[in-house]
């Protein structure tokens, strides 16, 4: 029986192995994570209104519904293109098929600074952080009596409008309107700040130009400041600093402007393409390696003269076409190639609100939106999950509630303000 | 306007702030926590069926919605009852009245390796890591080929009887059974192993002995190992150490063979009781100090004869009381001394199975069962919570699902097992 190996159960790898999976194909998943991470809605785990767990789908789980397939929770450590074999921290395992979809990381350009200040939104461990962080920073400044010094407690800068800082400040936005400023009653909310800054002229580059122009209106009423063709060149503390020479306090700044290739892309000694991703054939396999499968954002494909986009359509067309074309091989069939087919993107902008184009079809607002949960909760893998998260979205429209506005997870967020340290100093009188 | 500062968010602090809300008194409730956590359902968190955020519900959340309470996230760091101020690592507050409601914290006995090599169940945190930790030992197991080593891998003890041991014991075989045993199909589950030790002669002594008969037969017959009369002396790597000279070898230890007062006791230099409790008189004041109220696991009383035990119930009464009695002396009235009625003591043995023995009523098996959920959803904080909880709950029971299999939080937890160390040595072949 063939063999075929799976690096990275993402959008692409999970496709891969459901479509090899009762096909008389021997699989084996390979994965550092012991979850499928649906990392489009970790945007809600940061502010406060979905549970970590809803969106985060056991691996095991996912893989012990289909035939044939196996799963190892390990790191990739390098793998051998000659013999066929990949490597583990804790032993090798050879494969007839690769299909190398290992995913992204963030991508800091190089600026350190932002990178050590920085919260991104590409893991759950790291959005906890961020959650915590944010509203650590409230309870500092209800603390804080210097009003400069609040002012920065309370400054929270988003860089990159995509969909996910674009998402991300909508809803901070909405968390600090609907709770928190009930929360701290103490604070003035207008002394809170969201910055959304956009190095390039426009958010949101795949809506139609109206549409985004919408979209800047919309946020900046809901009180967001948005900053078109702004850069940023690093960060110190309390603040971030713009590429023309002036600076924005704050003590948040969350980074989404811009992804790379996963750090095993590098190491392979593959041609590579843009943001370090590897360049792939018209049948998504490396050159001379018919049996290496790339697929996803680690991939890197050139179609009608642009770059397919790292996103989770591209992944999942590419994890089911690498998959089927495996398939083909062994029976000693044809392949067409891979061809990208976009259906559209969207992007949430706050409550009610979305805007969607797809096939040329362009929508704003409720109907938008509306669509937008529909189709990221047929996305969410386990029907657990999916329940829950409909819940929750219902009880979120009709009360307005992001109640998750709990300080915990890793102690590392919190060593800033010493709060959870079990230190006693000061001896009290005896009674 | 008087003011009252309570020390401590638990069972205890929570009722007294709801009694004095709304009745002239500026309250300002401490915590270094910014939620109460129910405590209760700390073992469902740890045997992957219910979210952690579930039953965490946020300290601003529970008081903003009562009049005249304000909240402060700090740790305090020592109390000067001469001149009525707490002592707060950023600041200080003064008081008329204190309620000091800081509850318990975990008792070692002076077992520096069982604290050290131990998990318990008195924090979100650390019962998040048990989680965890107990998935690692699943995928750790499934790549181990020494039998022994496996095995090891594979057995968890579980120290003391009372309700938090014997619930978490239960709930972990149906993890097993239930979820794990399809999970890893390559391992047996007869080399699974759950021992729960108990130094008395006795499991849950607060029920009548025929029940107590009942749930050792209840819990032997899902396959726990009890031990009764078997006291633990020390724990080293891989093995927890008996009294009787004897060793079971294991990775995973869960302590909760006791509780003693929270540090902040120690400290105060008061006359203390057994476990460190300071000892208080009739009305839950400190001798000569009229204001100061210490109510919950931190205070030490007996009645009858016998200590007060530390439980939520005596620290939800003993919080009503105390504010109760401030409310009073402020209006010139007497007050009767504390006393505590004991509604009864239960506690969950397995699916559809539990022990239920309330002023001499007793009853064992599915009515108990639907009793203690019933009962524990109804305390349970929070509209959204009981809701999500429920839902679970049902889902769990239609379903046998456990889902919530993940493998996250604190780094800590895996530091062991090394695998998401962003690490890559082999160097690979170039393609």
């Amino acid at each position: 029986m063939k063999k075929a190996v799976i690096v990275g159960m993402g959008f692409g790898g999970l496709r891969a192995a459901q479509t090899l999976a009762g096909n008389g194909v021997e699989v084996l998943v390979i994965d550092r994570r012991n979850f499928q991470l649906f990392q489009p809605l970790l945007f809600q785990v940061a502010t406060a209104s979905l549970e970590q767990e809803h969106i985060a789908y056991p691996a095991r789980a996912a893989l012990r519904k289909w035939k044939g397939i196996q799963f190892r929770l390990g790191e990739v450590t390098g793998i051998d293109l000659d013999t066929k074999t990949v490597h583990l921290e804790d032993g090798t395992v050879s494969y007839d098929y690769l299909i190398l979809a290992a995913g992204s990381v963030t991508h800091y350009f190089g600026m350190k600074s932002i990178e050590e200040q920085s919260f991104d939104l590409k893991s759950l461990d790291k959005t906890v952080q961020l959650r915590t962080h944010i509203l650590e920073k409230f309870e500092h400044a209800s603390r804080e009596t210097d009003p400069a010094k609040r002012r920065a407690l309370l400054s929270f800068v988003v860089v990159g409008g995509g969909p996910a800082g674009v998402e991300f400040a909508g809803a901070l936005q909405e968390l600090i309107q609907y709770e928190l400023a009930k929360d701290y009653p103490c604070l003035s909310m207008a002394e809170t700040r969201i910055v959304l800054l956009e190095a390039r002229g426009t958010l949101l580059p795949f809506l139609a130009e109206k549409q985004r122009d919408y979209a800047v209106r919309q946020l900046t009423k809901k009180g967001i400041e948005v900053a078109l063709n702004t850069q940023v060149s690093g960060a110190e503390p309390g603040k971030v600093l713009l590429a023309n020479g002036s600076h924005i306090s704050c003590h948040t700044i969350v980074w989404s402007a811009g992804v790379k290739a996963a750090p095993i892309a590098d190491i392979l000694g593959l041609c590579s393409g843009a943001n370090g991703r590897i360049v792939v054939e018209p049948d998504l396999t490396v050159a001379g390696r018919p049996e290496v499968f790339v697929v996803g954002d680690i991939a890197y494909r050139e179609q009608d003269g642009r770059p397919l986009p790292m996103v989770a359509q591209v992944a999942m067309q590419g994890g089911t076409y690498a998959a089927k074309t495996i398939l083909r091989r062994i029976k000693g069939l044809q392949v067409r190639p891979f061809r990208y087919l976009d259906k559209g993107n969207m992007a949430i902008i706050g409550r009610n609100d979305a805007a969607l184009n797809a096939f040329g079809f362009k929508l704003n607002g409720f109907l938008a939106w509306v669509f937008w949960l529909g189709l990221h909760l047929f996305y969410l893998p386990g029907m657990r999950n999916r329940t829950m998260v409909f819940i929750n979205w219902l009880y979120t429209y009709l009360f307005r509630a992001q109640q998750i506005r709990i300080i915990s997870g890793p102690p590392a967020a919190r060593e800033e303000t010493c709060l959870h340290k079990a230190k006693i100093v000061t001896p009290p009188h005896p009674g």
